[in-house]
């Protein structure tokens, strides 16, 4: 059993850890708890039960997940010396969790991704809901999409006020700031990701620098930082957060990478090989076009961002990955990027056990098989 | 020259209105001026030149369209008195400028319009700027939509952020609230909007629901009540404020509704007929099958919701909706809320000069043509 893994369990069991032990491990019942709450509100206050299929379906996409952000965030907050009453830092982490759904929703809708998961995306199932309600066929798809826009709109308004429900003025005004930075730098990160979408390079560094925006610095620097400003961390204490973060969002993101072309669809709950169809740009590829023959290059070229390839291609693409020894490569920068985190974390002014709950974390994310 | 028209005003001929006359032709000067200040510093802050397409996208959106909610929202703030400082409530204004910039560029999206204020929708523009930045043309349609949903989050994001930077604790607590609810309701009437395109029906009731939540509520009560909270009117003001917002949104509404149906596209800036090639449930449409023959009927059912409709094809269905008086209907329903809203006006505890500008705004709002 882990911090990142689904702990079943019961909200009752929630305690308060003792101060020089920080628990992570009642972060997701805590949250869970929260975004139940705040959902059933909602649900009751929604204009008719015509808008049902809504609340259901963000209710039914937030059972999934690994938390990494709400135990990063509270980490953040133990990193800086945040004890005692967690109720405040407890609302930005579920505020954190909304928000990448919304994100999750709309990323769905633009890759046209068929699985979340391990379950339909929210255009899916939002497409399917409208046939069940009477809707037409012909029109389903169209709507499922427009729908799901909606519910990652909604998404990420109620993250807000979930964010607001549970902060005081002066709280709220600390931590405002970072989440502008941290909502704008998602979208461009997204915009980058876009624009190199189908565009295949062998820029190691381009789409490394996708990588920080879309997933370093949003999914480990921000949730961090905004526990540890909340807490009223040092400057000292901060610096080292986003040191520790941006080398193991990176690390993070790479095993993503590698988990889209090599992972098991049981363990991730998406597709696999769903990057090549749609043909992003990864360091994963741009490694492997550094290093490939004429002859391989073609078969990327030909192949990576075909959005119907099947099981044959998807395999000629992984041969030149591992062929080119892009595969081992991005192994050895996971595995550098790591330790990078973790030896800050030994120079770093932190209180031992929050320390130790980051080492903690850092090995979950970068060795996980979902 | 109308309150709702462009006034051309240059920030520099701004200037703070006398207490007892309230004046509105400065609304648009000083939002603008706010909007580009913010976008300006948006841009500065920006990753990289790769992101100018979605702040300049933004821009050029946001130079159209007559500002009827910013217009609202400082006239609900003179309905409750408020005097003086008017940088509050003009940083409430902007924000629901930048908040509708969110709400069109995602609508245009999901109706796959062309046109909007005259120009190319946000998806168009995009994927021609991603074609002009060297992408391919048989990816940039798909670019241009999954952009534009980035643009829309962003707007919406940033309208918040333009929110927090002009208001102090105490205004964003008292009107957080409202900006929750209004968000929340614009979603739910944009979901049965969808839930019901595509569906003709004689249910004029329930045409008339979607409209009280996707623009009378929102585009009237929400910003005269945002002002009026702000400016901490009366519970007695703020109910005139809703009596006289719903019937008024609900002819605004309406009128939109004829003018997307016989309105001049040189005037509206849209192509006419896009309401009908998408098959929306409108109350016009259901006042039509109401009294349509069964040829009527016919033609109604077999031609709405055709997305390449000719113009012989909206010829055809607009002599229906004139055969059946539904057009005549529409009117005298736009006129008697109007009225109703006027006469609000006559029993309203309101100072008088804001009265009198809401009486003007009501004229505009209903008899306009674009």
């Amino acid at each position: 059993m882990t911090v990142l893994e689904d702990q079943g369990v019961s909200p009752l069991m929630v305690h308060a850890p003792a101060a020089d032990t920080p628990d992570l491990s009642t972060v997701r019942p805590d949250v869970d708890a929260l975004l139940t709450a705040f959902l059933n509100q909602k649900a009751r206050l929604a204009l008719g039960p015509e808008t049902t299929p809504l609340t259901n379906e963000l209710g039914r996409l937030l059972q999934g997940g690994k938390r990494l952000r709400p135990q990063l965030c509270v980490a953040g907050w133990h990193a800086g010396e945040g004890y005692g009453d967690n109720n405040g830092v407890l609302h930005v982490a579920a505020a954190l969790e909304l928000f990448q759904a919304f994100a999750l929703i709309h990323d769905d809708v633009m890759d046209g991704s068929d699985l979340r998961r391990g379950r339909p995306t929210a255009h899916r199932a939002l497409a399917a809901a409208y046939i069940t309600g009477g809707g037409r066929r012909s029109r389903a798809e169209a709507h499922g999409l427009s729908a799901a826009i909606l519910l990652g709109d909604l998404a990420l308004v109620w993250s807000d006020e979930l964010l607001h429900s549970g902060l005081g003025g002066e709280e709220l005004t600390r931590i405002s700031p970072l989440m502008g930075t941290m909502r704008t730098e998602l979208m461009h990160g997204q915009y980058l990701d876009l624009l190199s979408t189908g565009r295949l390079s062998d820029d190691v560094e381009a789409a490394l620098r996708v990588v920080r925006y879309k997933t370093a610095k949003y999914t480990v620097e921000w949730p961090l930082r905004l526990g540890g400003v909340l807490a009223g961390a040092t400057p000292g204490v901060l610096d080292a957060c986003s040191a520790f973060a941006v080398p193991l969002g990176e690390a993070f993101q790479l095993r993503d990478d590698l988990l889209g072309v090599f992972g098991d669809p049981a363990e991730t709950g998406k597709p696999v090989g769903d990057d090549i169809r749609e043909g992003k740009a990864t360091v994963l590829m741009a490694l492997a076009l550094r290093e490939a023959t004429a002859a391989e290059e073609q078969i990327l070229r030909t192949l990576v961002g075909s959005p119907d390839l099947a099981e044959d291609g998807i395999l000629r693409v992984r041969t030149v990955l591992e062929r080119t020894h892009a595969r081992q490569h991005v192994e050895e920068m996971i595995a550098s990027r790591r330790d990078a985190a973790l030896s800050v974390l030994d120079q770093a002014p932190l209180p031992t056990a929050a320390a130790k709950t980051l080492r903690e974390i850092a090995q979950i994310a970068t060795v996980r098989q979902a």
